[in-house]
């Protein structure tokens, strides 16, 4: 196989990221098939555009068509872990966002499918493969910085999502620092053993009044020694931030975020230079690419995707933990959360 | 008209890029034909590969087209100006890499066939588009330096050309400089009036040994009374140094080298971070799609391009007064090269 | 009174540069008197030097001295109580050096004789001093990052003290993050209320022996809402790493380390820049002295000090609090370890 | 002789940094003696608290004092050449500000008697001593960045200075620009050989009815084969800009601004920062100190200073080559100016 035959399912705003990334930006990559369970007439218009083959409201069509190898699934969270199982029963390999589900039994269940076809199923924690954060982590591989010591992340939006979407989003743990528990093991190349978590609600009480927090910082052990510690707001008004800092017993290093532009403005005032790029969508957009194209050259090549169901897993147990963290007021460890 | 029909030709280096930029990331081109006069399996394959109508060994064809719109040309200088006049006279829109030509007639007689035939013409300065110098301008624009007193730029490429491409480029100001005085040109919003250029041999004996310098310093007079200083070198080893500075009478701009990351590197012997992109390729490769893309709309909304002919012109001028300059120990003011 | 005279108590490497301080930086002060208790030929001279009329083995002549109107004291930590209880007898102003004594009950005896006494005291919390973390508090007064929501604190030094000072240091949080809790405190403009720590022995196994951590990481929460973390390491081999970021509703601050020079050295290897400050003596040198400033200034202009005594407390009820966290792996509330 | 017994003359804003600076801060040094022909009680007061024995109207008292050992000549500019021969024949050593004289013959006169009466002479070039361009400069010896090839000097003062003052100040090229070709000569390691000026009136016209300019770039050749440019304005509205970039076969070192503090304001505005020191006087405080030091460090050590008087008349030759270049508009060598 030298092209992986690729078929979309969900083309929302992160579906027609990944469509477009498989259909122009992957040498190896070529997309044959879109299916939306609620296409509309404009999503048709894109995919037609793609030069796509294939364009259904019903997944089971990519699923059903042999002349697809892979599928990309960018539906609704809630049908990720079923779409999964019946993907890897088909026989196709998969790239699913995260995250996988929000209750570990069905995780587990399609996490089991995937192993029982011997397909290759990659999650989309996307952030590994931003240039800076990969950078890091290829720094302490080399040996740059020694033994990991402290892992200190910073993940805040520009603004709050909308109510709708945090009433089913899972919470901030589930739905926002997922993202950095992953960065956080990534980084460590290490397993968390236990969190600490403290939240507040100081930007929106409606977000409290849902149940929620929009602000938390979770302090982490892991398996290694080292430790660790992760800050999320739900508003940072000069926009995305997204940072990490590795120390270590011979160095450190730091990235920083991206920004539009790389001039300085100086006046009266003091100097002026460009806030971070606004959300996910521009930062990652390298890093989306990258994710999307490592899954493929995995499939490919024969060889373990760079971001596994079990990271997915693990990644989850760890906002489980924070949120029983926050909830007993206590530290929790991981193995208090995980399900056998 | 929709959607701009085009037409390559020329597919060395630069070619490839327009042609791709073309074919995938400018929404209202299409990519129609591809010629080159020197074909080869390699490019054809590249070019069926961006699924191209019309593949030819003769610019003519593209040229002939009836369903091409506009032609992009990206071969050899010595050819920019008949394909030009040709192209004008055949009513196709021009986007021409820089320089038109190494003769000033010869550059006049294809403004004129353009001006004749009532085409669009965009001359491929394409730094006027890079991110960062694009927001250096704007913010002059919109007032927030005052007047423009000063105008520094560096510009200075990791590493020297091949001895073979130094013997036909035009030399130093021809060549590397001349995007240099676009670039001064654009952010003084002013024409220049007077250079003087000092020059040396510094890197590589073999540049001086065919006539030409590796290293260089030219200072500028403005029409509008500002000053400007722009220096080159061959060899940067620290990768591509591209910097601009605008200083005014209400505030200043600097304008930075974008890098590979945004990591910091502390260890015990200093902080590290990441050099400057290599080379233009890395660089460029936003100004290159934005430059197209600026094409594309000019034509399609009937505006005046963003880099006219005449840019070409202006820029040629003053590369000629600053070899003028540098060969008479004297500053040369642009009317003494100017050609009625 | 338009000059304060001060009598020095302790010349050891703090107090020496507190007595240089008052003999020439502070314009409002004289240092009339210098006293320690194992005065050396070498401290003799270094007195002599700095034109001071008393120099005494005994600090009862500097508290017994009716032409001296205030003491720094400089001396052992274990002495400080004591000092501070008979120069508030003796009617002298005190700027006494961090921390006021290891036991809550003995420094609860010396702010009372203080209060008693209706002189002023200052405890030496350098670092709300320090121009950039200054600059901070000053920013968020101002309002310009709205209501105060998180507060992220780096600490590290560049090599752990000698085995014989961790031993009578009182640990890590009494020692070292009691700076932090300081500067947590000093931003947040409000109390710590609750704070969970964990720590580990990463760096040199001895520490571990004397009972001691040398990394650390603590979690806060604070009486305004606001929540915060600090970490601390005892060996950063990139130099004295002291940054403090404050995040807020309407933007955030974030102050980063001072350098030896503004130099960026572009090689073929990167760009290198130079490492923070070496250590606390280069770092606070201008604190140091604004501190002695302020001190002096609060006494000859009757105002209430910047950092008062009950700073001290609240800074070691932190400091407590975190040590009983981390021995009973559970988050403490300050008014656990109150004590009235 | 191990403390150098100093006698002020001139006592004004820059007699006052030096005179501060030999009482208080330069081990080595000893103020004796402040003479100002002008002596205010204001001065007469500040003498006074530095300790100073002998306070006069008359520099004759200063440099007939036995025990006096050497002269720091902070007097108006066109005394310093007079005193310096007088002081000269008196035996003292010599610390004069700059420039010696606005006379060639003059200044060499005062040379010729400095080499007659083997005294030290070091002139107040001070921006070499400021810690990035030292540091710099120590790259560039130590082989970092390989043979020089560009130098660029931005030099920028936050305001024009009082009309009156503009009047005797020899000019923009010898007031302002002279510490600028001190730096060029001392950044390359060798003498410029050739100037080139360009200058304008472009921010206040009663300068250029004074017959002076605000603005201007001048391009250096250097014996050593390397290149380089200096542009001054007189108004920076943002601040004090002093920046130095040395360009090598084997890399570039920059030297930024200074900055009042460390901080960071991001807001829904932007990144917001420091802007370089004030001026001068804040910008070099500590290189005044250090000059100084090594004045007194050159005495009692018998070795050369490292601001020579020879650098002096260099720098006034590059200074006289420029105001000939801006006349004659053409380049113009050292040699035409240069006065045997």
């Amino acid at each position: 196989m030298d092209v992986l035959r690729i078929g979309l399912i969900g083309a929302g705003r992160i579906g027609k990221i990944h469509g477009e990334n498989s259909a122009r930006f992957i040498p190896g990559a070529r997309l044959e098939g879109i299916a939306d369970i609620a296409m509309q007439e404009e999503q048709q218009t894109w995919a037609k555009g793609l030069g796509v083959r294939l364009i259904s409201a019903h997944p089971q069509d990519i699923l059903g068509d042999p002349a697809i190898d892979a599928v990309l699934i960018c539906s609704a969270t809630d049908t990720h872990a079923d779409l999964i199982s019946a993907a890897a029963a088909a026989g196709k390999h998969i790239f699913c966002e995260k995250p996988i589900d929000l209750s570990v039994p069905r995780v587990k269940a399609a996490l089991a499918a995937v192993k029982k076809a011997g397909v290759t199923l990659q999650i989309g924690f996307n952030r590994r493969f931003d240039r800076t954060f990969k950078r890091i982590r290829e720094l302490t591989l080399a040996g740059e910085i020694g033994d990991v010591q402290l892992i200190k992340i910073t993940s805040r939006d520009p603004a709050p999502p909308p109510q709708a979407y945090v009433a089913v989003s899972g919470g901030i743990f589930m739905d926002m620092m997922i993202h950095d528990f992953d960065m956080a093991r990534f980084q460590a190349g290490s397993e968390i053993t236990q969190v600490y978590a403290m939240g507040a609600v100081l930007i929106d009480p409606e977000i409290g009044e849902a149940g929620d927090l929009d602000t938390a910082i979770v302090s982490l052990t892991f398996a290694n020694g080292a430790l660790g510690v992760i800050d999320n707001s739900r508003k940072a008004v000069y926009g995305y931030d997204q940072r990490v800092e590795v120390f270590g017993s011979r160095g450190a290093t730091r990235g920083e975020n991206e920004t539009a532009d790389q001039v300085t403005l100086a006046t009266a005032s003091g100097l002026v230079s460009a806030k971070p790029l606004h959300f996910f969508l521009e930062r990652y957009q390298g890093a989306y690419r990258a994710e999307l194209a490592s899954f493929v050259d995995a499939v490919l090549h024969h060889r373990s995707p760079e971001v596994s169901g079990e990271d997915g897993l693990e990644n989850m147990y760890a906002a489980l933990a924070a949120g029983k963290s926050l909830k007993e007021k206590r530290p929790v460890s991981i193995d208090e959360v995980r399900v056998e």
